[in-house]
């Protein structure tokens, strides 16, 4: 409960308007509300008793006699009412926020939750209840028709706070990990030295896959923070590797078997080669082996690979076992652990197959973090500084002159660096789950050079992937650069800051196979899943922090840049 | 265009209700319903036109000076006066069938159909146009808002018909074929002899994943009848097992080569062995070689084999490229290409392995059957049988009045039952897409029997899928039977159907491996994925045509009946 002390302590001394609460009915607004304002010691509005108490008439009462378009009115005012309380918890009307006035009032003075309970979990907890709307019908068709026609109106809410059947305590602490999150990317955390929240929350907004990501320090021995009761009492089936075994996973499978019913473990060698068909086989015959049944739960506890080949496996095991990502490297972290992407690789290239499946929860414990080689550590910050190029122009700046902060580690540095690319990916996973649109493509900035340099080094320890794109980003910037995107000394800063880190950013540099040629390489990245059928496809720098989709690269231009660099 | 012509004879000659089209701007009803009217000879309608000319204002002026319930309201009185024109084909306002009185009277006196054009498709159409409703905000956003709202109204159509950007032409050609469906499916075709249509399409309802199936004669040299524009030109991947090469693939591949940027082909032995972890490797990477893309097509021609292997490689080959199911056993066209569900077998269980991944069309071509050995054509019509008995009592008792049409395989018989099941199947799918509620897993009716037989004759030609069904029918009535549900009459029923068309129900017939026990049995059926951790799940009867799960038989009951039939 540490964790939630010093949240409501970083909340109390950074956060200067109220907390305001929609969501539909049986979300719970009113009895969270009341619980988070006693944390806080703020006082709790409820707009609907306060509409009661000014009319001197029940709800009902209003919509029957004077219509409904009387109460919003009364709402929007009452509401406006209590804004200017400042500090405080308000609850509001499930439909308040779908009456454009009142949502941009709420929106400008407050921040705003929307508590998200799935409609299963409402209908069991407005049954027998004599709300107005819940009459007629049958209340499981009401309340999905409900959502549907507001989940706009409530998507426009800051915090998307997810209800996955939580007693009340329990969201009340998800929704002080949230708020903090939410000042940490406001750059709202004015003391960092003294009010630092200890465990962070957002949510990756995908309809009815979506899910919470948490960071914070050892959260792996805080079970209660993060594993909903839901989880309680299932099967659980943990595959991580020889390398995190002992530094990590033995601790978490103690921490955890107290909530399963029980816990099998299963180990696999480190390193890309083990994304392969055969290990894929080996995994999912042992889940089956091992009595897997739909309602088990998969934690995939290692980096990016065990993250990937575990992922898919869940996908598909029983075509579909739910799993959550345990990462354990900072690439896994602030990459491949969110979005849903699974995968193994092919002999003809990287994540060629695999699925997209979503994780019902990211678990970021930050002290997974301190047995970690000091060259993954870096190889993860390649990830991190492609997230800031690809899409965040102050970001990237933020990094440049925290370089020092970051290299020694600084924990409040890290977190912020994490939560920051967690967010950003978080955000454009929601916009394009399933990379149609172009947005999420930008995540492959770097990427069809870095591919091609691991799949010729072999997938092994001679070139980590990360490494691969940060000398992929130094070519992507050079490219961006030739076609009248970037400056040289833009290309200059992006350049210097990675070798700063210690990242090598020129392909002589990382000792690809003697006798490699620009042929070679430039097959490879025709082999790449972004490419369609008419060529290759690269993701470009508009400007450092904004990135779009190339589809007329001349390939003598490519081969140029990869010559210059070899 | 054969098809077509005899579809509007079929509807002529059996339809005596108008018409009525409803969906969102951009869907094209003005223009699809003239070419509709035409072709039937029948005279066209707008409900818009009609409100215009009696109002004598724009629909603009209405809404601006009377207001929206004004304009429904007028709406509504102009739309009653249309229906009681008799056979004709209305086009209606967007907005229409949202108005609840107005939906009741469509419904009750026309046949609906909602043209569901996806947003991109609605975008581009609507582009330049000066729709009130388009000129605040951007249109994407607009159009995905209004759909979002008004698609629990549409869905009320009483067909849902995919506009895959279409041309007017063939959007109208797929209208028929859905209307020829729909006729059949609610026994409105009075003479079967006279006015057969000859090919049928029906919608699989699932949001953005929705797709058509197409029933009918010779659909695979008639690529026109079925194969949207927007696959046209991309590069095609054929599965296919040796069986149907020289029958079926060969035509096929010939047929669709020139609608295609290239076309390759994979053949595969036939058997459920082919359904295998090393299969699916070397289907994936022989994809990948040949240089397959994100938006290439892939086909799987053949039985539940060839498509539920190459829907789980489709599925996961550069994490998901479409396909299209080309099913040319009875087994496959009424359960196993329809629904998504894709998979290989584990050496622990049958389909252990897989992911829930919709094609983008299934096509059924009824003159594949021709050649399909006896033994197989029978295995199939178990599933048909299955599927009568878990949901539709009429039906049951339409296949056991028809049980000498359906030996005699009289082409109009067959085809009536494959439309059923595929219906069925389809709306249940509809309802349960990732076997979540219950509602799809009665689809395993039989199936938790039949899987452990099958496992144990080792999944080879001994024990065909839908001979061991069958078995697993019987067994299935009788447990339902010791349980209350079913009279003993019931249960002769349905042994003394299967028996007369030829199928075998008792395991003593079934040969299993010399020695079984009953044990063995069990055990195999306790690894049934529908089996959670509290035990094995069956589905019961509850009557014939209605089913549900069963989650507390005693396994002592199991095995009573299980050694009775050995």
């Amino acid at each position: 409960m540490i964790k939630t002390q010093s949240n409501i302590e970083s909340i109390k001394a950074n956060l200067d308007k109220p907390i305001v609460l929609v969501g539909l009915m049986g979300a719970g607004k009113t009895t969270v509300g009341r619980i988070l304002a006693d944390m806080l010691g703020w006082p709790f509005y409820d707009s609907d008793d306060e509409i009661v108490r000014t009319a001197g008439k029940s709800i009902s009462a209003i919509f029957e006699e004077e219509g409904e378009p009387a109460f919003r009115e009364l709402e929007r005012i009452t509401i406006r009412g209590l804004l200017k309380n400042g500090r405080s918890v308000i609850a509001t009307g499930g439909g308040s926020i779908s009456v454009s006035e009142t949502a941009d009032m709420i929106l400008e003075n407050s921040v705003c939750l929307w508590i998200d309970a799935s409609v299963p979990v409402l209908v069991e907890r407005t049954a027998g209840s004599d709300r107005p709307l819940l009459k007629h019908g049958d209340p499981e068709e009401v309340l999905t028709t409900l959502l549907e026609k507001r989940r706009s109106a409530y998507m426009q809410a800051h915090l998307h706070i997810l209800d996955d059947n939580l007693t009340p305590d329990d969201m009340a602490t998800r929704i002080l990990m949230q708020i903090c999150e939410y000042l940490f990317e406001h750059n709202a955390i004015e003391d960092e030295e003294r009010h630092i929240p200890q465990a962070l929350c957002m949510t990756v907004s995908l309809f009815d896959r979506s899910y919470p990501i948490f960071i914070g320090a050892n959260l792996l021995n805080d079970i209660d923070v993060w594993l909903s009761h839901e989880f309680h009492g299932r099967k659980a089936f943990i595959i991580t590797d020889y390398n995190v075994r002992e530094a990590v996973t033995d601790r978490f499978q103690a921490a955890i078997s107290p909530y399963m019913k029980s816990v099998a473990v299963m180990e696999l060698p480190p390193g890309e080669k083990t994304k392969s068909f055969d290990r894929f086989q080996v995994v999912v015959e042992w889940m089956i082996e091992n009595g897997i049944k739909r309602d088990s739960l998969v934690f995939a506890v290692g980096g990016g690979v065990i993250g990937d080949l575990t992922g898919f496996a869940a996908s598909s095991v029983l075509r579909g076992v739910e799993f959550i990502q345990v990462p354990t490297t900072l690439l896994s972290m602030v990459d491949s652990s969110v979005g849903g992407k699974t995968g193994i690789n092919s002999k003809f290239g990287k994540n060629m197959i695999g699925t997209f499946y979503q994780p019902r929860a990211v678990v970021i414990d930050l002290e997974t973090l301190d047995t970690l080689p000091q060259r993954e550590w870096l190889a993860g910050y390649a990830e991190i500084v492609k997230t800031a190029l690809l899409g965040d122009a102050d970001f990237f700046y933020w990094l440049e002159i925290n370089a020092d902060k970051i290299l020694e580690k600084t924990p409040v540095t890290v977190m912020r660096a994490i939560e920051k690319s967690c967010h950003m990916k978080a955000e454009i996973v929601a916009q394009d789950e399933h990379e149609e649109n172009g947005l999420r493509a930008r995540l492959n900035l770097g990427h069809t050079f870095g591919h091609a340099f691991e799949n010729l080094s072999g997938y092994g320890s001679t070139l980590l992937h990360g490494e691969a794109v940060a000398v992929g980003l130094v070519l992507a910037a050079r490219l961006s650069q030739r076609i009248g995107n970037l400056s040289e000394k833009d290309v200059l800063r992006i350049t210097e800051h990675l070798q700063k880190m210690g990242l090598k950013t020129e392909i002589r540099d990382i000792e690809l196979p003697e006798g490699t040629t620009v042929s070679e390489i430039i097959d490879l990245m025709r082999k790449d899943k972004k490419s369609n059928q008419d060529g290759m496809v690269f993701i470009v720098m508009t400007r450092i922090g904004d990135s779009e989709l190339a589809y007329n690269i001349p390939e003598d231009l490519v081969k140029e840049i990869i010559i210059e660099s070899m």
